[in-house]
């Protein structure tokens, strides 16, 4: 694969369902796949299958399909979910727990090292395997052990000075709940999961089914 | 507004983006604003700007930029988010509980009316404001309630049967953050959240960072 330009977002978006996609068929034992079958299962085309299967490398023979498990490696490869990645999340609360016990991370190879929190409360729990630690001892706790992520779960009247402190301590990359536009400095990953935003998307498509069925009632009886 | 197609996920991706910048321009007392200065504020050209905009209607005088509380509360009528939408949540465990607490929600007329569960120690427990009833009541809860949205967060086993439940009982809409593929009625609207593909996007940038590095150090000191 030729990494000398950033790959499109939109492609990178896909990737993902990919990965999860072949796992789940090399689970179930299918050895070999057409682009049409996989793109059904994705909702895309043959077509776009190819393309963005191509991006990354010559992975299809003419007329045999996909060989599932070296594609599926291929692309966890190319994921990075083949090796560990070690994270921290700041924020105990809702949803920094949340993302501590959801199950499917583990397997993929994250690994939750430590949470940090400044409620006395919490400090001194187990969450996930993981201890909660105070915030003011990130900076001691960072430097050495090799921690790639910092997951944002804060209050956003603390985040940026947060992730300010895990940059300077060598912290690689942001994965940010907080609802607010950080800045980090080019070296640092950052990847925002906004879920007013898809929440917002699928109230829109409710308008949209709404508006449709007013002005052109055919439309709500066809999709019946 | 023309609905007679069905708006490209693109666009739609995009617009809660619009909404919420417009939102924090207008509080912030910002009455005039340009497709470029949008755009530099999104990370967008100000061409894409014109072009979102311009599918929904006609919004921007040449030269003088667009209205900031006219686009504002117009994409928030697209969006659905001037009306109220009610909402229910099946699973109230760590992901279902952060949902319910996350603040943003009920500012934009999102409505918890109530959670599900099956475990007896958290069946009777208020969160969020909204009670904690035993899922098998769901059925006869959702009746005459007006109930838009059903927030999946359940174990994957069980998740199909309650879509399949509330579905029957008149839910126009799945929001689901349980890693499997549903399967949904034409005329209900069904939005994935995948935490893991999130992470897995974060982890390829890492990935495609150090390839490069290692191809290329000039990339990396030019960066930093």
């Amino acid at each position: 694969m030729d990494y000398s330009e950033r790959v499109p977002d939109a492609v990178v978006r896909r990737l993902p369902g990919y990965y999860r996609h072949l796992r789940e068929l090399e689970t179930a034992g299918l050895m070999r796949l057409s682009s049409r079958a996989l793109g059904e299962r994705m909702g895309l085309t043959a077509s776009q299958i190819r393309q963005d299967i191509n991006y990354f490398g010559d992975f299809g023979q003419q007329g045999y399909g996909y060989h599932v498990p070296s594609l599926r490696r291929c692309i966890g490869q190319i994921l990075g979910v083949d090796r560990e990645h070690r994270m921290v999340i700041a924020g105990a609360g809702s949803i920094g727990t949340a993302v501590a016990r959801y199950p499917a991370f583990q397997a993929d190879g994250f690994r939750l090292v430590a949470l940090f929190d400044i409620d006395e409360r919490r400090i001194g729990m187990t969450i996930a395997g993981a201890p909660v630690l105070h915030i003011d001892d990130m900076k001691h706790f960072l430097p050495g052990k090799d921690i790639e992520i910092l997951v944002l779960a804060t209050p956003p009247g603390c985040a940026q000075q947060i992730v300010d402190v895990a940059a300077a301590y060598g912290i690689r990359a942001v994965w940010n709940f907080v609802p607010i536009d950080l800045s980090v400095q080019e070296s640092i990953e950052l990847a925002n999961v906004r879920l007013t935003d898809s929440l917002f998307a699928l109230s829109f498509r409710l308008h949209e089914r709404e508006v449709r069925a007013q002005t052109n009632p055919a439309w709500v009886k066809e999709s019946e």
